[in-house]
């Protein structure tokens, strides 16, 4: 085992270390690298994958043949990082971070081979791991996650080879609907097990109906309340069907999209504080707890939500490049902060938009909130202009004061990123009355003369109004 | 001349009479009977035209033939609102308000006869004219303006009747933009003749010339820097070109669409309070300055410019449709007020969207703001995901503050509702700091990793940081 140099030498650049070469990690080192040159601060990133600076998110996509190229779903490679002087080190696992002596330990994935580095600041981007269930059959051939790229070719180079079209996907949330999407685009016929009462659980049930309800209208099999207990096999040992406490369903091809947790392995053996979701905790300049030279950010730790005043764990690209930004701006002497999050998620199944922001109600209920809902149906442009689709809207507001506390959207093309509104009202701490007269762009290929989000708003406000 | 009942008799209802039958107008009255009963509130309003409670902003699409017929731009006709129990006169025009006796004096316009009516409640939402050049042959055979459903009707029978296919368009405006959108799609060669440097005035000249490009790339010729001195006719009385000081345009149909101006004709011989724009002046309960009982919004109004700080006309039936809403609840004894506006704005030619809100650079200079720029290209969705769309994204803020003061986008698909985003943040006075951690909808069909409108912003914070 080699030993880097001992830091602190006087003339030698501090060095930053990067765990973990993804959105967070690398949008962090990227960010120190624009802010110092490399005779000022030396930065080491370990990635114990394949693939650096991917996009997680547009797996789905990739797999359905939206996206014909993997290459596609990498912002940049590691020879980009590298000749901005960013000294990424491709399949090398941090093994052991050593916050006392201010040091990693780091493993060739391929040789085996073991080594020491110092550093003076750390960053800790190691992301999320999904849930893989422990039940029989879960590892076995035709069972596929979509976590990573390699992931991602894996059920790719399955779906090719497989003579079979039946696909089952366990999970109906936000990568088990893609993931339905994507299968269908394929030409399977999908049946989506789930857990809850509705899928997208990320939605309260009176709106993930609704997206029950376009699910099967396009020809894909919901089964709710419905927990898998084990995977089957046949004799060859794959896969042959997924089975729940009262039926099996035949299945060629499984996917597993129960979701994700913060990997914290590292983390947790070293020491560092974690949140009651297993994310590491910072303040709001991503420093982890207690740590004048850690940082951590992306899908391993956890965040603000902005409404319940409560640590969440959102696993979620668009929040790991913004942590990076803070942080590679703070690691490099600079000053940024993460205020938090309101939760924001917009997803689709075909052309079936699905977006949320804030609180839903239970959500407002395990924060202490009471509460108001108004649920209206709309248009995405005006009612005469061609093509004006349909879309569900629903509001939180809290009791008395009015305020926001949350918007569910369930539409069509145009729904979904109607809830920026809503996500922009929620930061602003806005009530659902001050955003009745919100100035929203207007004009009839565009929305009707009230935007849908308004008609919801002014029904809350009077749902507000009412005696309790 | 008949004299209605004198008012303040005990036991009857009051009566609210309300000039103008058309978005304000009847919002307001709508409204009120909302909240008010027949019994305790009589409402007459009185509408000059053959419409009631119509789209202005859809008639190029119905000349355009995207909406095919011209009932469906009526939100509510006559008898709807009649069953309603509002006493709608229609074809009624009201000649003079006397503020001091409290009544108003109409005519009706096939018979000639007139009368007064007393009022308790006075609501003005007389709306807006287009502005007619002065010039020779502004009203010939073949010319037309785009105001009102009649216009509209009198365009398209124009159009049938008429066998050349070339549309000279004067003013490059919203309505001159979707006029030759709706022009286009109907086979028509189309030149649009523009006094300013660029189209689309209520944009700085750098997005203009953006919308310039592209409307060139969908065929149409665009004059710039050219004022119109003359409409020229032929031997039958009929427009045969259009004349500026340095050329002359054949054209077989001419559209005006040079904007529009408060119509407070009544309001200025009543003595009622106008701003420099010609709009009445409002509190913001929307009641006239000055006189307890009585309001007036839609096109006729000044509004409060929220960024500004100062009054600006702007006709748009989104704001017409609020401040109805906010009239009706305080005319029938309940309280609302309209904030202001941040001066949105939303449109398209084909499929090029076009948005903008809060200052331009010279707004911004007449303001006494100091300001800095920053633009930026981007995609609608992820760059990977198919149909991504090309986007520019300029951003105004304050120098020193960062606080926000406009953004302008010009792209295809999914660009003109993003205005939203920066329209909230505007409301809410967020710095562009505080926008580049918005927490928006992201995943690779609806956005990229940082949504279009947060890269601006994160340009523009660089900018406020430098040296002034």
């Amino acid at each position: 085992m080699n030993m880097s140099a001992a830091r602190d030498v006087p003339g030698e650049p501090e060095r930053l270390v990067v765990i973990g070469a993804d959105a967070a990690g690398m949008s962090a080192a990227s960010q120190a690298r624009r802010l110092k040159s490399a005779g000022e601060l030396e930065i080491v990133a370990f990635e114990r994958g394949h693939f650096t600076s991917f996009s997680a998110c547009g797996i789905p996509y990739w797999v359905g043949g939206d996206v014909p190229d993997r290459d596609q779903l990498i912002a940049r490679t590691a020879e980009e990082h590298r000749a901005r002087d960013i000294d990424l080190r491709m399949r090398t696992e941090v093994m052991e971070i050593d916050v006392a002596g201010g040091r990693v330990r780091a493993r060739d994935v391929d040789s085996g081979a073991e080594s020491w580095t110092s550093y003076d600041k750390l960053v800790i981007a190691t992301g999320a791991r999904p849930i893989r269930p422990d039940m029989p059959g879960a590892d076995a051939p035709g069972v596929h996650g979509v976590q990573t790229l390699d992931d991602g070719q894996a059920l790719i180079d399955t779906l090719t080879r497989t003579r079979g079209r039946r696909a089952v996907v366990v999970g109906a949330g936000y990568i088990g609907v893609e993931m339905a999407e994507a299968l269908i685009n394929r030409g399977y016929e999908v049946t989506v097990v789930n857990r809850g009462s509705e899928p997208m659980s990320t939605l309260d049930a009176d709106m993930g109906r609704m997206v029950h309800e376009a699910m099967e209208g396009l020809g894909i099999t919901m089964v709710n309340d419905a927990e898998v207990t084990k995977i089957l096999t046949g004799e060859d040992g794959r896969v042959r069907a997924v089975a729940t406490e009262d039926a099996e369903y035949p299945a060629d091809v499984v996917v597993l999209g129960i979701g994700v947790r913060p990997e914290t392995t590292l983390a947790r053996a070293a020491g560092l504080p974690l949140g009651e979701h297993g994310g590491l905790l910072t303040d709001l300049a991503m420093r982890v707890r207690g740590h004048e030279n850690i940082w951590a950010g992306g899908d391993c730790v956890e965040v603000l939500d902005l409404v319940s005043g409560r640590e969440r764990h959102i696993a979620l690209g668009t929040h790991a490049n913004k942590h990076g930004q803070v942080i590679g701006t703070n690691a490099a002497g600079g000053y940024a902060t993460f205020p938090g999050v309101v939760g924001t998620a917009v997803s689709k199944v075909c052309d079936l938009e699905i977006a949320r922001t804030g609180l839903r109600e239970k959500d407002a209920r395990r924060a202490g909130l009471r509460y108001v809902t108004a649920t209206i149906e709309s248009t995405s442009r005006a009612g005469y202009y061609p093509s004006a689709s349909p879309m569900t809207v629903k509001v939180l507001a809290e009791r008395r004061t009015g305020r926001l506390l949350g918007v569910q959207i369930v539409g069509r093309e145009g729904a979904g990123k109607r809830v920026d509104i809503a996500a922009v009202a929620l930061t602003a701490g806005m009530t659902v009355e001050q955003m009745t007269y919100l100035d929203l762009g207007y004009a009839p290929p565009f929305s009707p003369v009230w935007d849908p989000v308004l008609v919801a708003a002014r029904k809350a406000v009077k749902a507000v109004g009412q005696p309790t």
